[in-house]
């Protein structure tokens, strides 16, 4: 029997904030191969029923919602540090290796990126299982085009401390980084406390460095700002507490 | 007068090698908002030309393509490391100044990621022109993704110098920076030294460092590849000459 292909389904960036046309952020390629797949693994299964319901209202699924199975990622137990067994990765890939497509989808964006999906891709490797990436918004890719910062080097650094002290170490560091290598620093925060990010990094980086935010990006009420930071001490952004934010800066 | 906003359009991987259709990697919205578009900013404006053809035949243009106007970022002059001067990307923005929305586009790919089209988006946002980057394919995220290396912590290098000796430093380098860090390395090559990139990665790495590529992303040839290095030396892998490839690699 012929294995079946892992295909990583990129998923909207609206988190259901406000709900996007989906032909405005997937092509129709994609949202017509992710209607045929009757195997899933999600990193989060209602969200990953939301999107085929409205995948399903622009290309009619190949089998009722409820017939479609959707397997959510393992995940470590609450409190361990433990890695998740092999074991249970490969055991997802079962449809494949039966000879069924399967879908990785996440909760927003690019599944493996900034997500917990790439042990099934790596699992898939292992076995055998050939996988395809399907085209969809990146909010780092997008946010990164959209701030102005250097394009040709550049590092996605995650989640910052959420102690004040420890987060401006970590800030001070990420520009001694950005200096020196001439990298932008890309990262992100979880909303309510992306006032807070933008405060610590207008407080701590140097008057000279470029900081940019990109804040709910593909949504109609999304905005781009870039500037040095001086600028942005002078005239403060006010930052909603629901949208999805991301912060890059390249020092001065 | 209102001021246009400056949109960053993605362009198709393909680079000509072999044309994929349009809908398989950009949203309807987004062929959409290009054919509206009479002013852009072009990488190179013979393959944009091409492009706004292919739009065309999904979408029809709000002008005949002759019509539209499409001009050049400036380079640095030939030998020359200076920059381009910051009036000289001031100068591109005078469409949306006027009042028109003006398209950005590079030769693939999401502009100003890994190409020189960020002066302008920088530019943009000095003369208070809103920037909007609009949805399609990034070979690196989508390289990333198939990986299944780290997608939590990455970055992206750009090109390793030519010369074998001064390749196999850096190659040593970022994997001392990817062990230190647990961060992915991301880095390009020009397709026809492909072959000799791998050769080098693979000679040089541990043999337990995960090394991954992507060739021909969005490509019916197209392929992804990614297992440890030991791996790699057993079973080698022969490399296409014209078809761009993305590099990966993760401390094992």
């Amino acid at each position: 029997m012929t294995t079946g292909t892992l295909l990583l389904v990129p998923n909207t960036l609206d988190l259901g904030a406000e709900t996007v046309d989906l032909q405005e952020v997937l092509p129709l390629g994609v949202l017509r191969r992710a209607a045929a797949l009757t195997h899933w693994a999600a990193e989060d299964a209602r969200s990953a029923r939301a999107l085929l319901k409205r995948i399903g209202a622009v290309v009619p699924l190949a089998r009722p919602l409820q017939e479609i199975a959707i397997v959510e990622l393992p995940r470590p137990r609450k409190g361990s540090r433990e890695a998740v067994p092999a074991a249970e990765w490969q055991a997802l890939l079962a449809p494949a290796l039966a000879g069924h497509d399967l879908g990785l989808v996440s909760e927003a964006g690019l599944p493996a990126v900034a997500d917990p999906g790439s042990a099934l891709v790596a699992a898939a490797h292992r076995a055998g299982v050939p996988v395809q990436p399907l085209t969809g918004p990146s909010s780092l890719m997008l946010a990164l085009a959209a701030s102005g910062l250097e394009g040709q080097h550049f590092a996605f650094v995650g989640y910052l401390p959420q102690d004040a002290g420890a987060r401006a170490t970590r800030i001070r560091e990420l520009e001694g980084v950005s200096r020196r290598l001439g990298q932008t620093q890309l990262l992100i925060e979880t909303p309510y406390r992306n006032a807070a990010m933008l405060a610590a990094l207008t407080a701590t980086l140097a008057p000279a460095t470029r900081l940019a935010v990109s804040c709910g990006l593909t949504l109609g009420a999304g905005w781009n700002r870039s500037g040095p930071v001086a600028e942005w001490r002078t005239k403060p952004q006010q930052m909603p507490e629901r949208l999805p934010a991301v912060f890059s800066f390249l020092a001065g």
